[in-house]
């Protein structure tokens, strides 16, 4: 395939460089690749905190600058940008929505970016970025069905259907977070809201696993569990990176801790797969770097649903959601000839 | 559009009927349509009981050709035939598999029925040709992005996504009875076998909510529940059908009863909304007759997703299947212009 590579080079204006940006909540990372994917540089800085929209997209092209400098390059020389935002996205409007952690609710990101560049944008939600990029170079290489699950602070999700993202009519499609797979008949009132931490992530997140472990640890007696406080100094400061590192050592406790969140996360995996169908799960996060945590989740899916598909872990870290911002302006702006 | 469709009945080979065939594991229903879609003859019988498959499809035949001799056509006046079966089916090879209540298990559908016909042939799940017919001309008409939910005896699912069919990577996708809502974290072991009756429909289906106001009923004393048990005549024949009539009349013993079933049940729907995102959840079976059901269904839902969806009760009844076989041909085999 190297002539297709060559080809592409000329083919995207010949520019050949294209910039994939990542805005989460607490961190900006931006990568500039080559017209092959190749990263030719990447940059990571806090996330730019000011209360309007302006200034916060005129924070996001200074730190572009900057890394473009690094390089020797212009945003003129840029075949394409390509930016995954914390939130519900409409490519094509650039309407953007359900964006608590940055000032740009309800605002039409295709106008506030334009005076700051005029070529090829590809806008949409971080996971769906990251699907797109485990797709492309990572876990997700080959496949045209296939659903990326992260888990960490929360959990996010983000389908490939028929070898396209299914963003739904909102564009809120993935929003796992709220999954329900723990519901009691007693249970009859209650209610939720759009803001608040979804019920799903309070029990299955890195955060849930951490708030669980507390708890247990709390309520055990004698020596049962210091092994696990020892490794965060007291209780209060076990996160559920201690618990995995221990579970995988074959630490009996940590793996009884253990048992509860992947329980959870295994039924929503479970329910995703019965509905969908999918090929492949790409499971993100730091969770999935345990492969006690995969092969335990993987056992217990296989309990709850009779329909197969492979449970991988996500192969690009951090830089799944820039180099998808990539893939994605290649996908929509290249020439059929040229991909 | 009378234009388009006088145009389409020159166009579908100057032939204009089209067959729909909806194949359930106890009754056969099929309908022979105009070229409008407009329905000119319905025939429904139980399905052939024979042990082979060849035996099977000749059956089906047999039932056809009665059906068009009714009003004087022979197969060869067929534009095409649809047809839906109660199993996974790769459109394209034909070939079938998990279809317990058939002896078609592992064959190829293509070949079975290439001796009978050899015109246009659309075959499909059968829950697929109901979402297809709901969104021709029932509950789902205009949306591109709709998931049907039947609730009978099973329940089961399809997914219009994008304006297309998800069937998924084996053909399974909306094999929702198998959904886990109700998962409690001390259970940590059990398996599933794709034969066996599904964990959501146990507790949602119309047979989950007969069973449980079954138990219900016989855990009460004095005259609690007693007008339900004079529905039936005792309390072994109370049916989902008796409560729901009960419910939507006011009583409150029916009402509490339903409670249970539409809780999971809003919860499995809750997270197709909240991963899918559609525009549309249509609700087909008995259940949906019901008002109340479904009002205290959307209720529900809310509860457990700030996602939006419409919760609508299907249209066409028992016709939705083999009237989305109809259209699958049309789909399928009309050419652009004919559309």
């Amino acid at each position: 395939m190297k002539s297709s590579a060559a080809q592409s080079v000329s083919g995207l204006s010949g520019k050949g460089y294209t910039a994939g940006i990542d805005i989460g909540g607490t961190k900006t990372l931006i990568l500039i690749t080559d017209s092959s994917g190749h990263i030719v540089v990447r940059n990571k800085r806090p996330t730019v905190q000011v209360q309007d929209a302006e200034s916060f997209i005129a924070g996001v092209f200074q730190q572009l600058d900057e890394v473009l400098q690094e390089v020797g390059l212009l945003r003129d020389r840029l075949a394409g940008i390509g930016i995954g935002f914390p939130g519900a996205v409409n490519p094509q409007t650039g309407m953007i929505h359900h964006v608590p952690a940055l000032p740009l609710d309800g605002m039409n990101l295709l106008e506030l970016i334009g005076p700051y560049y005029d070529g090829p944008l590809y806008l949409d939600n971080d996971v769906n970025m990251a699907a797109l990029g485990e797709c492309w170079q990572g876990a997700g290489a080959g496949s045209t069905q296939m659903v990326m699950v992260t888990v960490g602070t929360g959990i996010g999700g983000a389908m490939i259907l028929n070898g396209e993202l299914h963003r739904g009519a909102g564009y809120t499609a993935g929003e796992i977070s709220y999954f329900v797979v723990d519901h009691r008949p007693e249970e009859t009132s209650g209610s939720v809201s759009s803001l608040e931490f979804g019920r799903y992530e309070s029990l299955a997140s890195g955060t849930g696993i951490g708030e669980h472990a507390r708890r247990w640890l709390r309520q055990q007696h004698g020596q049962v569990g210091e092994h696990i406080i020892a490794q965060a100094g007291r209780v209060e400061d076990v996160q559920a990176v201690h618990v995995l590192q221990l579970a995988a050592a074959g630490d009996m406790d940590a793996q009884t801790i253990m048992q509860e969140p992947i329980g959870y996360m295994a039924a929503g995996i479970a329910n995703i797969v019965s509905l969908l169908n999918p090929e492949r799960i790409v499971v993100g996060g730091g969770v999935s770097e345990s492969s006690y945590y995969m092969s335990e989740l993987a056992r217990r899916v296989q309990q709850f649903t009779p329909i197969k598909a492979q449970l991988v872990p996500a192969q690009l870290g951090n830089e799944a959601g820039a180099l998808g911002a990539v893939y994605g302006v290649l996908q929509t702006f290249r020439t059929p000839a040229e991909r």
